[in-house]
């Protein structure tokens, strides 16, 4: 395990399998991507899909920090869950519960284009399960137009929070003052279609 | 406006306004922090509020990552608030609709107690507004085992996607296909006391 990616701050924290990174990848809608420009760090929000041993990320062959990631320069692709607001009865012992994930490494470029249309595929499917089904295929055009790259899931760490506070013994005699966790949950509104969409035409089936 | 934070791709979605920019970091309760370490990207997730014209990191004065932050490295710090699925005729049209904030700069470390517990009051306040009337103050010692380090808000680029799918004209032909948005919406679950919690002593009051 290089230093990079050895959590040293709270260590008991720490997850280093795969189950762990998988389950926090498959929650995410978005990964933090981090990339290096002119020294200084640039982080930009992308789309993300773990598809096997890979995060895929996607864009437009056009967007600046893509190109940079398809370049071969180091990333880091961060995901966190924020699971929790933690209450203790201080705020230095107030914290969240969160599942983070952070992936060291060089991605790949896919240039075949039957693996673009695979992956693109399976980006489809991350975003909502089944909703590939009922759209037309990739254009061989948009292929062309879309730059797809793969991050291994080789180098990573994960940090996980879970659980109540953990107040400092002298501030439990305060039993009046509320403690615990107030949960965050994430889940979908009511689907609203377009003008295009012809009544009657059933939203896509969604839980989460 | 620097090069670096001018957004080059898809342009009509770029914000520069502290306006958006406050929105977007007020709904937030975590930052992805970028710094270069050994010449590779580092990015962390951290607990973040606006205080005024900054945004406030803060956590132990042994955290790795964040002692880089205090150390005067050059930080990207960035926010992304997912609303929704975009769902489209095609996979290559799909999108998701976000509200996204990237700040550059250099942090500043706040080493006068009394400024650094007005911080911390904040970032509490932050959490969960009307908190920190309830619980104790932070002690000496507290304060001595935290780092805040503060980024101004003055070179920083936002990006906003909203509304529905922007299909391709030949796609929209197919009204038997739903096309439209399903919105993602985070919400706050039944409160968990914790066993120090005296029975009948009221969660506090969340609303978001």
């Amino acid at each position: 395990m290089p230093a990079s990616t050895t959590v040293r701050r709270l260590a008991d924290r720490a997850r280093y399998d795969r189950a762990t990174l998988d389950a926090i990848l498959d929650g995410a809608y978005v990964a933090h991507v981090g990339v290096v420009v002119d020294g200084a760090p640039v982080v930009l929000p992308f789309a993300c899909a773990r598809v096997g041993d890979e995060l895929v990320l996607h864009g437009s062959n056009r967007a600046g920090t893509l190109t940079s990631i398809a370049d071969g320069t180091p990333v880091c692709a961060t995901v966190t869950l924020v699971d929790g607001l933690v209450l203790a009865r201080s705020g230095f012992h107030s914290s969240m519960n969160y599942r983070s994930a952070a992936i060291h490494g060089v991605a790949r470029v896919i240039s075949d284009p039957v693996e673009k249309a695979r992956l693109l595929d399976a980006v489809i499917d991350r975003l909502l399960p089944g909703r590939r089904a009922q759209i037309r295929g990739t254009t061989q055009g948009e292929l062309e137009a879309t730059l797809v790259a793969a991050l291994p899931l080789t180098t990573f760490s994960a940090k996980v929070r879970s659980g109540g506070p953990k107040d400092a013994p002298e501030d439990l005699s305060a039993t009046g003052i509320w403690g615990g966790v107030i949960p965050l949950v994430t889940s979908f509104g009511e689907p609203i279609p377009d003008a295009a969409t012809a009544p009657g035409v059933p939203a896509p089936s969604i839980s989460r």
